[in-house]
């Protein structure tokens, strides 16, 4: 039996991986919003002087991890592996951001679960003996994921009440065997969840199910309660999917209460013109390299529960008339 | 320090995973070739009763993960994670495969070094007691990389001499912490080398810099020259890439002599049409779980470095004149 699994889909570790430092760079609507405060860096435009927006989301992660180093005074020698992903085809953005760091690198895809993914693996590699040192990262840009999932900016495209706005944003963090702060406790990993949702335009209520099953493994596994929480988090379910979990997971019984918040809903809170809220693999990850962290550090939040959820879907399975499953990993972070 | 790694980039494992299980499931052609009969299953035609190529592949890859458990008398609920990635946009053939097995599931994305990935990150869960049975898999198709990458098959586009042909074909491996036999030693984790080479239809020149770094990486931190191994095996260069690669680690002092091998000439070895050889996941991963294992079993191989490679360019990257980087990560089997 493995020593370290607690119940069907949770690990705990032995000597819990120290979230050292985190870095953050978001767009400049993110900047204006309520998390604005949180960001290491807020671009001035969408494209920050490169020729694409593609390079500009590779520049924007490059820069967040570059400087969750800095404030430690790490150089991209001293981390073992660089694990990470994105929404883009093959995950260029991560990819050429691993080519200028030269860190060992491990190409992730979880959509937009992609954060807790990256440090649900990389908790594993530091207590598992592998590494000192992992670098966790993630992006996403609005302008690049409207090009590749939906219609051309130029088009102006009318946008559904159910549809979200992927944030413009890349968090990074690094994660050591030793440090003092926040670390990550254990892990639980999800299952690929489908209840039939086919509206690409509605990715609140495609990913639901998957983040309410999710929690349900995770307060099985580990014989607790909403309360044992100051903060439930998820990634970007927006106001709609939101209202859902805490429907779908009222129906086992268990009240999440006002200790659940999720980040789409957030990093937009009442702004107009984003609809359902905020989305991407961005979304969850700033808000937790920025806001989140540093409420961890001054002591607001004790206990986290992060559970950033994907939907797992692509324009061709959506062509071909398939549903979109969903994917929700769930990071305990305790001080 | 990390007490399991071995220089820079390679680890070794305590108690090394055992593979106890392999599955594959090949297309029409590759059945044909060399390695045909080390296959479990050959299809006959493209599609195999499925209404596109994208539904074939993913019911390829969920045969092989069945077919590797049902040799073991497994079923997925005796899995604890499943690892899986593929060259589709959003890894979509995976992650509907999981949505099948309902196993807790990592995706990955490492374009054609995804078999040697899953088996990096596999064994090191195993290895670090979060788990005691993982399943790594991956496919490719012929067919659905042609529409994704390049052109509409009806087009009858000319191939360059270099041009490889994508395998179809699905391999899957089930690791388990006990077991005898072909067991997972120890890992070197490449990193995104680019040498700057833009040609898409040359992708064994792309990502053949990357298999020499990792070589080179392996060969130091372990302290070991090429003859420690009776085979040491690459993905998917194809017949120019292979050649380049035996030069760029010459150049270095180091002979691979006739060990070497590449997965990519060997299964289709003799054919007309191919051009340069095989590519794709499935190349490599139903070269090593269906050939490599079976000859292990029989013991013609006892010592083996499994590295495939990956060429990270999407059709946006190389649209907008970026290189194409490579990686590499090396797997050491042995009996």
């Amino acid at each position: 039996m493995a020593v370290k699994k607690l119940g069907k889909q949770t690990v705990k570790f032995e000597s819990p991986p120290y979230i050292i430092s985190s870095g953050t760079v978001a767009g400049k609507r993110e900047g204006e919003g309520p998390l604005g405060g949180y960001f290491d860096m807020v671009l001035n435009d969408e494209l920050w002087g490169e020729k694409s927006w593609e390079k500009t989301e590779c520049h924007m992660l490059l820069k967040a991890v570059e400087i969750a180093l800095e404030k430690q005074k790490l150089a991209p020698d001293d981390i073992d592996y660089m694990l990470s992903g994105d929404l883009l085809n093959q995950i260029i953005t991560s990819s050429f951001a691993a080519r200028e760091l030269q860190i060992p690198f491990f190409g992730l895809y979880g959509a937009c679960s992609t954060m807790a993914e990256t440090l649900s693996l990389g908790s594993m590699l530091i207590d598992g003996g592998f590494a000192d040192k992992v670098v966790c990262a993630t992006s996403s840009h609005f302008c690049t994921a409207e090009r590749q999932y939906r219609f051309p900016l130029e088009l102006g495209t009318q946008r559904t009440p159910t549809a979200q706005w992927t944030v413009t944003g890349a968090g990074a963090v690094v994660l050591s065997n030793e440090g003092t702060g926040p670390c990550i406790k254990g892990v639980t990993t999800g299952k690929v969840v489908d209840f039939g949702i086919t509206d690409a335009n509605d990715m609140g209520a495609a990913m639901a199910p998957s983040a309410a099953d999710t929690f349900q493994a995770h307060f099985k596994d580990t014989n607790r309660m909403p309360e044992y929480y100051d903060l439930i988090l998820t990634g970007d379910l927006g106001m709609y999917g939101r209202d859902l979990v805490r429907t779908l997971i009222s129906e086992k019984g268990i009240d999440l209460g006002d200790r659940y918040l999720d980040c789409g809903c957030e990093i937009f809170a009442g702004e107009k013109g984003v609809n359902a809220g905020g989305s991407g693999c961005g979304c969850s990850a700033v808000s937790l390299c920025g806001w989140v962290m540093e409420e961890m550090k001054r002591g607001k939040y004790q206990k986290i529960l992060f559970e950033a959820t994907g939907a797992l879907l692509s324009t061709t399975s959506s062509q071909q008339g398939e549903s979109i499953p969903g994917i929700a990993h769930a990071v305990i972070i305790e001080n």
